[in-house]
């Protein structure tokens, strides 16, 4: 049976021109929409305290497709357990539910087992570090990397519970001792989406600035700028630590971060942009 | 070669008395410092901050056996979202460590399964329940513990996340549909120490006033008292809900708790535990 068929009736050429302008309008109009959007999410999301902002971005990621679980371990990771916190605490009165709760339902698998640890979080935040503790806990991590079982549940346990002050002693120990740094170990299939977010999960512990140069990095170089990423970062960072991704950024890609913006966005979301990052600080 | 070897001056008769009196001395002076422990001990726990008292019991609790897992379970999921955070928050002061630091390491396999989605959550309070949730996750709870499959993800992670109120509706709906309580059905094998605490878990997030009253039922019904769980309960529950546990008790036992104290234990200790349960009250 044909899928195509001819209207019983055929539409005069200018019933045709005056259907295709209309469509046309509606196009454009969804397109300036779209447009404004970036300008009104930075707007919204600025506008939100840190707490709900949070809420707000963990929600939505939790709505959405295995890119997105990036979103809810960069919430996880790297802001403080008090931060954190006060996140859950916004989910709650945001979204009748907790955090965990959609995590744990929107995930499932080596997702789910490495992601509701992270969320779910309170580490312990003082210097105080225990050095047979990283080396035994390094030589756990070399195992387990050795034989590709990169969903273990000492693994995860290790980078979930510890604080980041321990877990960096661990790292560095891993690197003296067996030579490569972990997330080298990591990569022994660059495609596989879980290792992305298990290195991804280490850089947001121990060293984050260098993590959201990446991501403002992958948003700015490539056909199309990844807005959402972006004004994410931007809006995320603007208070805490912008100044230290500016730096990385620049000395990454040889270009500075405000120069970068301009030449990829423009109008009032590149001016907010601007504003945020501290343009003319630099 | 021999392991026992007597002395080359073998000792006289009143020299032999003379070290078997100083033993037995120190014998007792030990078990009397045993005995008066029990009081000390609710004097301890009775005088620090719930939050303190909660992260104490767990901190000793993650430094025993299999049968403590059921005091970090029992902290867990008798507490408010907010008293459970403030524990956490205490454990870090206390001891330099997070609470699921401590529990991840000292729990291995189905415990530790079951027990860091606990100890690490943060439910939603309010009594909103979404009843085709609750449908589809006493369907779900059926299905697992059907076949046999306990420790499955998401029988756990429905137990760990959801709020109170939900899970409540959850099993309700799983007795109306599939014929028996929960607890019925996770009762195929008594001896099953993860069976157990999954029963008790069930029973600390819908009717902890029920579980409660059969803590102090077996520390108080065997041969010698269980002294850590009567003073754990009473000096945990006493500002709480000690009134309806002590309902609960009367009810299941056809005797008044203070009735059964006062039968089970002796001076200062006695006298406090009754007066924390509010003895005359009754």
């Amino acid at each position: 049976m044909s899928t195509l068929t001819v209207p019983n009736q055929v539409p005069s050429v200018s019933e045709d021109c005056e259907q295709l302008r209309k469509a046309f309008a509606d196009l454009l109009k969804a397109l300036d929409k779209e447009l404004s959007n970036d300008f009104e999410r930075v707007v919204l999301l600025w506008t939100l305290d840190p707490a709900e902002r949070d809420a707000f971005l963990a929600n939505e990621a939790t709505k959405r497709w295995t890119s997105s679980n990036q979103v809810l371990m960069e919430i996880a990771c790297t802001r403080s357990s008090n931060q954190l916190l006060q996140a859950r605490q916004a989910y709650h009165a945001c979204y009748k539910k907790s955090l965990e709760e959609d995590v744990a339902h929107h995930t499932t698998g080596d997702f789910r087992k490495l992601l509701l640890p992270l969320v779910t979080s309170y580490r312990y935040e003082g210097d105080e570090v225990n050095m047979t503790l990283a080396k035994s806990e390094a030589k756990i991590l070399h195992e387990k990397i050795s034989k590709k079982a990169y969903t273990d549940e000492d693994l995860i346990r290790i980078l979930a519970t510890r604080s980041k002050a321990q877990i960096n002693a661990t790292l560095n120990h891993y690197k003296n001792e067996f030579g490569n740094d972990i997330n080298k170990d990591l990569k022994t299939d660059p495609k596989d989406e879980y290792l992305a977010l298990l290195r991804a999960t280490v850089k947001c512990l121990i060293r984050p600035e260098r993590y959201f140069e990446k991501v403002l990095r992958l948003a700015i170089n490539r056909q199309g700028t990844d807005e959402g990423a972006l004004t994410r970062v931007v809006t995320t960072r603007a208070e805490i630590d912008m100044k230290v991704i500016k730096e990385e950024y620049q000395k990454r890609n040889s270009v500075p971060l405000d120069r970068a913006i301009v030449k990829d966005t423009t109008g009032e979301y590149e001016k907010i942009l601007l504003a945020l990052i501290g343009h003319g600080d630099a």
